[in-house]
């Protein structure tokens, strides 16, 4: 079955203590679509400048993307720069330029409407609702979000969760969106906001499911080198929804597998700069290193 | 098989968000102690102050934790108080009185030298050097240490790591002693120190251990109330050995299974202040979380 993934797609220029990358290819939309690709096809719709390199997209077409949701605006791509410390848990931020991505208007072409999985990245709540109105009875609808807009637009952000089955939140956002310190129930607490199945992501310590009565933990794959952690997150959604997607069920085991998923493409994506990891990546390795995870977690 | 502990017994005081508690039953030797005695019998060093209530330790008498060598030294018991910050992931320690420990040199009773299974609790390097000068051909030899020791006793430390197969650090700790930020090479620094088999506590993060080519790694319980942290790692540090001394084999299944032993005894002693939950907890109940570990990891 489909995924329709709305978020950005950019132009990072990243540099961390490795190396560094200038105007490559990123975004939320960009991450998700690749890591999502490896299980299900996958619609996309973002907004691009004039000046994106729309030739960097045919791995993703290859590979069962479609595109057609690709508005090109005139102006220039959403640029983000940013320069990750030496323990890679911290980056500073060195520059946004928002540029077309600031009157993104979600459009969804009308063959994308009976999409029956949904994945919005982080974007604006009011952004995030748009899509809603335009998808009809999804299958599942999943979501991400921001410390940003926990801050400034929690009323926008609490109803489009009202109106999701799954949440995909990092450690902080869900002790922010909850002010709860523990993390079990702060997952607990953004359950009761809407969604069905919570999941914290943690970084190098892993990420946890609450899906309706069932738990589940995953530790991340021992990493020995972080080369750059941009994308991390949207590659986890896409390996996890896109799992889901292909099972087109929501067994406890299918969960539990698409977090697993998840995890292992999160893992490759943060092996090379931008998306270039998964660009190479075969069905092979993702199986392979899908079994090392059950290796390193069976006792 | 039997395991010898050498550590600390203690008075704590302490107070969290919950609640609070005076001179209580405390000391990295009394915790391990309690925790490793549900797996194999125990033999404890350590000093206490004749104001120590000896009669509190009657429980773990009865759980077959041999006491001949808890020397009962003229003064006070070490006391040591402190406040835990409403997230329970900080703490800020209020006093600390070593009292009779400040001169603690461990002595072992003749009949625990054939001891196989040897515990170096948390104290000074030198005395943990000398607890090993006084042991007799040991099968397995385990350590734990603290911030204070990398700090101020370095080459002590790596000398009696050089003399150890195992260690239980927590994650701050193993970045400190190797300078490495990213965990797994902390890890793996940590080996090439000596130990075979590194295990890294990540507090709510769960654990990780690396044990010649085996990579483990266990989430943490998901507690929704931490009730006191105090003694979690030497717990965990008890049933981790403790499950080991009883199979009295080394082989990677046995060490994984210790790690959620471990993981299992310290998500119990979080429960309730002191030993308190250690005092009732049962064998049935052991197996129980331990079963439910399966459940929250299995895929």
């Amino acid at each position: 079955m489909s995924v329709l993934v709305v978020g950005s797609a950019a132009l990072d220029s990243v540099k961390t203590p490795l190396g560094e990358v200038t105007d490559a290819l990123g975004g939320s939309a960009i991450f998700f679509s690749a890591a999502a690709s490896f299980f299900a096809p996958v619609r996309l719709v973002a907004v691009v400048g004039n000046d994106f390199p729309l030739q960097d997209l045919e791995f993703l077409k290859a590979r069962g993307v479609d595109v057609r949701g690709l508005e090109v605006a005139d102006g220039k791509t959403f640029r983000w720069s940013g320069v990750y410390h030496l323990d890679m848990n911290n980056r500073d931020t060195l520059s946004t330029e928002l540029n077309v991505f600031e009157s993104f208007k979600p459009k969804l072409p009308p063959e994308y409407r009976d999409t029956p999985f949904v994945f919005l990245a982080n974007i604006h709540p009011e952004l995030q609702l748009e899509v809603l109105n335009q998808v009809n009875n999804p299958r599942l609808v999943m979501l991400d979000t921001m410390n940003l807009w926990i801050d400034i637009e929690l009323p926008a952000l609490k109803k489009v969760l009202a109106k999701t089955d799954g949440v995909i939140l990092n450690d902080q956002e869900a002790r922010q969106l909850t002010g709860e310190s523990n993390l079990i129930l702060a997952a607990r607490g953004v359950c009761k906001m809407g969604p069905k199945m919570v999941v914290v992501k943690k970084g190098e310590h892993g990420a946890f499911m609450i899906s309706g009565d069932d738990f589940f933990a995953v530790p991340a794959y021992p990493l020995e080198l972080l080369f750059d952690p941009t994308g991390a997150g949207d590659s986890f959604a896409g390996g996890l929804v896109g799992y889901i997607a292909s099972c087109n069920e929501f067994t406890p085991a299918v969960m539990r597998r698409a977090m697993v998923c998840g995890s292992v493409v999160a893992s490759f994506a943060v092996e090379k700069f931008s998306v270039d990891r998964l660009r190479d990546l075969t069905r092979e390795e993702i199986e392979s290193r899908y079994a090392r995870f059950r290796e390193i977690t069976g006792f």
